[in-house]
């Protein structure tokens, strides 16, 4: 059924049906009531098209779909959520894929020239991001699934997980198992995420007065995380905290005593104790945060939720 | 930018503006030009709903996000490569969520209402599938990822995975190491995807005059599995084929010589042998099929790919 259709109906021409949907205030009243009635005896639907023009908004938020690496990141539960809570509002989500920060900016350009959605959802925010600044600069709506790391937390809506707390939970765990001698195997400095995942082990451990030098940088893969478990454990490491469930597996073959982060289904696959991000409330805030500005309702700046220790082999020494 | 300011620069009414977007015939060439001189002027950009009201099309493609069980399911990497290719061919993948089947019916309704999207693409296809039949008879284009189970091939353009060729190799490889008595561990009868998987496998140990009664049905848990692997074995199975990585996981705590299906992240964790599938490759064949009908290009009905065999642990007895 197209506006044809209900101009012949109606027996007016397409630009008056057009105008009935778009600009009512052109049309008299008479006309008006007549092409309504034609569009409710076909049941023609008022296209999404003709909706957009008369209220500026697509019910789309935009985001980008990540490469999974080793199957062990969170994004795509993350994303299960994100698009469950967009539902509940009235909003849909819509996916693209970039190759970069610069490529994600043309491509914010390019859906902005498409679908004009009326949001964006940011994820792996990290250091000087220059996504968000394009963004803030051209006043679109958007939140980020991560702090804007080294900038002002004021700088733009977000919602993150509470990486120090976690490994400081972690950490305390092992700590009430009975080990004193505890490492940490990390990513290389400058990952917002990895430097936070780290401070909440060492301020753990310094708070005990505990020797806070037992950490090694690794380029996060299992084999990396054995290589530093077994230089730790050397160093006499009894127990360590991993930065990521795939560097735990790795020092799993080494020591029993390990705590991943993420709580990977690999995780749950050899029993490795890990930190849950809680990934439906972090994409329903995220969601919040976002609608709640699109519809200028007063709304929070920023979210962080805490992770839950996943207990599973038992650590003691 | 928008329509009105277009009209204030160029001296017209919204509505000519309008009229240039969407119906230039009734517009005199005079005006027109001076219309695009102010669109170009002020580089506004012909919005997404003034192209859609003008050539009917979205470059929306819609596929359901399934909730993630035990993320082991395979359903995140193939939307990764749908997006990907969806992109290449100038379209976007818009995501929605479903509960079943008629809530997931009542869905494509409502995005057809709100959204309008060009195609579907349907995944998770099963015996009596009222969602194909419901797209099928408003001869809304779509594609599904897995055939139509219990109905003819050309019901409808299809892409999927050769299950039984999977197990079969499997099989093969199991025999090849030395076992003569090869379990099956599979999902209850009635599953297009199970039965198929099982029937590899059943195949195979036939041809070669070999026992084919050594299979049972389970939920699909990892603890089924094992639980299933321990009756089996006790039956004198020494190998085992698993119709999934999550019961194969489950059966590795009871014997060595196993194959799981899907090469999760989570074989790979485990060392476990498993049948990787194409999934990129399928994305792709789905976005090509579906973008081909809707250019009205000539395409192939469907397209059955072949899974690959992921070789870790010795299986020999």
């Amino acid at each position: 059924m197209t506006i044809a259709d209900v101009a012949r109906h109606a027996g007016v021409s397409r630009q008056t049906v057009s105008n009935v949907l778009n600009s009512p205030e052109v049309v008299k009243e008479e006309t008006r009531r007549r092409v309504l009635a034609a569009v409710e005896s076909l049941g023609y639907r008022v296209s999404a098209a003709a909706r957009q023009m008369r209220t500026g908004r697509s019910r789309l938020l935009a985001v980008r779909i990540e490469t999974t690496q080793d199957g062990m990141n969170v994004f795509d539960r993350f994303l299960h959520g994100l698009t469950e809570s967009a539902a509940r509002s009235g909003y849909r989500v819509l996916l693209y894929t970039a190759t970069g920060d610069e490529n994600e900016i043309e491509t914010f350009d390019q859906l902005l020239g498409e679908f004009e959605p009326d949001g964006f959802v940011l994820t792996s925010t990290h250091h000087g991001d220059p996504r968000a600044a394009w963004l803030a600069e051209r006043d679109l709506p958007f939140v980020s699934f991560g702090r804007p790391w080294g900038a002002s937390e004021a700088t733009h809506p977000w919602v993150d997980v509470d990486g120090a707390a976690g490994t400081e939970a972690a950490t305390r765990h092992l700590i009430d198992a009975g080990h004193r001698r505890i490492g940490f195997i990390g990513w290389e400095p400058g990952s917002g995420v990895g430097d936070d995942r780290r401070t909440g082990w060492s301020r753990t451990l310094g708070a005990e007065g505990l020797d806070t030098g037992l950490a090694l940088e690794t380029d996060g893969s299992p084999a990396a995380g054995r290589a530093a478990a077994l230089e730790l454990v050397e160093r006499g490491a009894t127990a360590l905290v991993g930065v990521s469930d795939s560097v735990a597996l790795g020092a799993l073959q080494v020591t029993r005593a390990v705590v991943g982060f993420d709580d990977t289904p690999v995780a749950a696959a050899v029993g490795l104790t890990s930190l849950g991000q809680p990934l439906a409330e972090a994409a329903a805030r995220c969601v919040e945060l976002l609608t709640d500005r699109l519809s200028g309702r007063p709304t929070a700046s920023h979210v962080l939720l805490s992770p839950t220790l996943v207990i599973r082999k038992d650590p003691r020494p």
